[in-house]
């Protein structure tokens, strides 16, 4: 027997972006990582990359494999892996995770199958290139829904040696979680944002930071969004038609001149679910306190700016940039806990800082 | 005759948050101003601040009347202060213009009224006090509508001497336009906020940027936004007709399992109308790269990462802070322009950050 136990093999089918970062990230955790992918070029690149080698395994011993194939295609290709590669656990990376599973279904080894959701967020779209730290504190939903204790115990396990933070969910949950945290706001600032199309360019000159944080993601890819809500149609639409009631409440009140109820009713409902976002590190969202910071436009006034904070030993824990049209300066709005607001106000106008309000 | 002109009088009526704001920052410009205010308590202490004093003018001197007083008075205020000081150009500072425009009417005087909209941000709601550079970098709604010459130009001149931008628009468009871009969107944002009140806390763990910034103004005040809305119902509403036929659309197609073709085009409708809003200074938004790094979360951090922008003369135009849940680090996304992203991005990784993808 050897000191050194033999790496286990894990194959990554799919040398795209997630495939490939993944298998960059398996690497260092003592796996030895085979890559699969149709695209000869992609698999080349994988590979140039260090995300594994293109050399086949033996089926015996591949203990994981994770499938990173469009979503169109996951299900037949987890189906074909359970059967490829008789002791392996298999995961996926599919956003939706109810389709993947009912096509599974009760297809031999379907117990070693635990679906997988990086939200790796909206950074890593487009080209740009496969990273071993692409998963580095982003969540990873796990749904091993019926898998053995094996498999998902091995899935958790991956997961969480990547770097990510894995969430079991089952994958219905799942899907009507992503409906309301993720497809359905993505919808809403479509919604806001698509009204501006026909406005007056002096109407849209006096926006604020509100619309602007309201339709920040309504820049996202329109049929990349068309597949991701067809895939979940059934979730989207019912938290949509909940909108939709709220909305013809609105609507009806304000017809009838008489707003105040049903408005203050929904910003109320409003205030109770914004409050049940997590802030940092899941934690309950504290309330911050805003420090509005008056800056030159400059590079290097931020700078000096977070010198400050940091001398200070004060933690920013957000920052909105807010400029008004055809001023050179613009106003920082630094959130802080509230026990160093006061403090950290006085410290940045001894220093010559003009802090509003 | 004096080499020094005697200082020109203003009336400021309300001595309240912004009222106080206006007189002290009119008092450096050269105006004598004078406060009123049915609140003893509130006009001794905007005294005290150094926002004016609160001798009677006579009324032949006034040349300019600031009516700083609640909504639900500013029109009555504005009629008295017209037939009070008979050669002053009046403006007042309520956030919805027509109705207070309708009121005045034919008044006597009624060429003499320039209405007015500080849009003096979030940052100035609740307690805080009154500050001189409070609308230094703001844009601030100026309509005529049918005021004279002087009257016009005379205001333009104060708001601007405030240090503020000033936007001649007219009523009514101006109700419309904050409408589209602020009241609506606030109310968009509180009902994509309401449906996370009965969400399973699970659901709400996976949340990520994207829904903290659709529901970041989610947390406003529901008093204050009843009265804002019940105040502009008719632009309110037809905005929100609108909002409501698209998602009529949307749930249709979702229901016939045809969701494709409606949710790419609000999608690509949404792209259109967010390239709309103006970035910095008033252009047109420039598509900026984000930088997405790797940062302890630790006072001094962002300190170091700012200190490196400032050194290598980079500007950083956007920030977002992001956070997965329970761990340690987080994410910084710097937005910086397109010509200098690559070599920011590689003076970041040879000082040891580690940026993704």
């Amino acid at each position: 027997m050897s000191d050194v136990a033999a790496p286990r093999v894990a194959v990554v089918i799919g040398a795209g972006l997630i495939g490939a970062s993944i298998g960059m990230a398996l690497r260092p955790q003592g796996w030895d990582v085979r890559l699969e992918d149709a695209d000869a070029a992609a698999l080349r690149r994988a590979e140039d990359l260090g995300a594994g080698t293109t050399m086949a395994p033996a089926a015996e011993d591949v203990a994981l494999v994770a499938v990173a194939v469009p979503p169109a295609i996951t299900a037949a290709t987890v189906i074909e892996a359970l059967a490829r590669f008789p002791h392996a656990a298999v995961t996926d990376v599919a956003s939706i995770k109810s389709p993947i599973l009912a096509a599974v279904g009760t297809s031999p080894g379907a117990e070693r199958f635990v679906g997988g959701h990086p939200l790796a967020g909206r950074e890593v779209s487009g080209p740009a290139g496969a990273r071993s730290d692409l998963f580095e504190g982003r969540a990873w939903v796990v749904t091993p829904n019926g898998a053995s204790d094996r498999a998902r115990e091995l899935i958790i396990d991956v997961v969480t040696g990547l770097g990510a933070t894995a969430v079991v969910m089952e994958a219905e949950p799942h899907d009507q979680a992503v409906a309301l945290v993720s497809h359905v706001p993505q919808l809403m600032a479509s919604l806001t944002a698509a009204r501006l199309v026909e406005a007056d360019a002096e109407a849209v000159s006096i926006a604020g930071q509100g619309l602007r944080d309201v339709t920040r993601i309504a820049a996202s890819d329109p049929a990349l969004w068309a597949e991701i809500v067809a895939g979940n149609a059934a979730p989207v639409l019912e938290v949509l038609r909940e909108v939709r009631s709220d909305l013809d409440d609105l609507i009806a009140s304000l017809g009838r001149g008489q707003a105040e109820a049903s408005v203050s009713d929904v910003v109320a409902r409003g205030n109770t679910g914004f409050g049940r976002i997590p802030g940092k590190h899941g934690e309950r969202r504290r309330r911050y306190v805003d420090v509005p910071v008056v800056i030159p436009d400059a590079p290097g006034a931020l700078a000096r700016l977070f010198d400050l904070a940091g001398v200070e030993q004060v933690n920013i824990e957000d920052l909105a940039l807010e400029h008004s049209p055809g001023q050179p300066v613009g106003l920082a709005t630094l959130r802080v806990l509230p026990e160093r607001g006061e403090s950290f106000t006085h410290a940045l106008r001894s220093a010559g800082w003009t802090v509003l309000a």
